[in-house]
């Protein structure tokens, strides 16, 4: 036992920082990857970034930094595996559903994921009844389940930490991840909590030094 | 009172017809919009085509038939403001929000629309309890609640009467709207219920004459 845990110290850190990029532009979010290198497990392509701009995102970032996982946050909500196929198709690594959204649409995006030899994460976002939803799409073949605090509830004082513990409470299958206004204040309460992949969106995309930034946050992880 | 009658039938029509475009080029889709002109009132650039293309369709309709309303079926489920605000910019006339997100979601889907003299259209797709989600909606100052027959579970034989039935039994203040599967043999019940929007895609997109079908569909509209 001794040897495991000392294994485990030279071995990779488990958790993922995934940064969400919503507000700039290809090129500052270029900038971004190239400045943050070794800090950053996966780029997310936001939604906003999705409406913008398409797949174009994607090709992008798989193009120019092929290590970095490549998430499209596009949030489906129907006509699961079609716009999943267009996702991987376009380069995409992960691609989201939405957890209110039909089971045929969340199987339909799994379908399209081992087609393509790719993941599925769930946006939990909005889910009335958040321990009976997990327990429904924990059996569906998902990778990740990602509690989410709605940007425009965020103001609200709402924070994704109980609705972590209630999905690490249930899953068996699925990995948790966790997004909603996640920074350095709070993210250590998120890292005893456990997830697999860790959310930083607005904290890194509006600090001052965003290499330091996320290079400090990437060192909270464990 | 006869006079009303009579004037109503010089008027132009009431309902309109939406064209949902999801599965076509962009050069296809302005070839079936250059051929079916008369017919198609809102042209939607669908979810997949967004997720393709971004707002390259939105600008392009515009560009090219300005006189044809564009819809950007965005789905929107958070940052309501932020991403309305991305449609409206980029020319879109209508831009859709999920029924199932924060009310505080819409109500900046609602805020953006107002500040640029636009509309939106709530998506009702697996809303739980459609009765009562219609009613908190159409307090909100939205334009449309659209009744819709996921894609993903048309196969298991629902469709959207009963649902447009119930919305059409709630709203006080916006118009209904229905989609999900609407085809000829299938429109006039749903004329009959009455709607102001009636969405059809894959009817008219994988018609043999898609011309003559658009203009068919029209026709029966009221």
């Amino acid at each position: 036992m001794g040897c495991k845990k000392k294994c485990r110290k030279t071995e990779e850190k488990q958790m993922k920082l995934q940064a969400a990029l919503d507000t700039l532009t290809l090129e500052e979010c270029l900038e971004l990857l190239e400045e943050t290198k070794g800090s950053i497990d996966i780029v997310e392509v936001g939604t906003p970034f999705v409406i913008e701009e398409g797949m174009v995102p994607v090709k992008a970032f798989k193009d120019k930094f092929p290590n970095i996982e490549v998430l499209a946050d596009v949030k489906i909500m129907d006509a699961g595996g079609y716009e999943a196929d267009k996702c991987f198709e376009a380069g995409a690594d992960i691609c989201t559903v939405l957890g209110v959204s039909h089971d045929e649409t969340i199987q339909g995006v799994v379908r399209s994921a081992k087609k393509y030899g790719k993941k599925v994460m769930v946006d939990m976002i909005a889910v009335p009844d958040l321990k009976k939803r997990t327990e429904e799409i924990d059996q569906m073949g998902v990778d990740y389940i990602c509690v989410h605090t709605a940007f425009d509830v965020q103001k609200l004082g709402q924070d994704p930490l109980n609705d972590l513990k209630t999905v690490n409470s249930v899953i068996k299958n699925a990995k948790s991840a966790v997004a909603g206004g996640v920074k350095l204040e709070t993210v250590d309460a998120i890292v005893n909590e456990g997830a697999e992949i860790i959310v930083v969106g607005g904290a890194i995309c509006n600090a001052k030094d965003r290499q330091a930034y996320a290079k400090e946050i990437k060192s909270h992880l464990k």
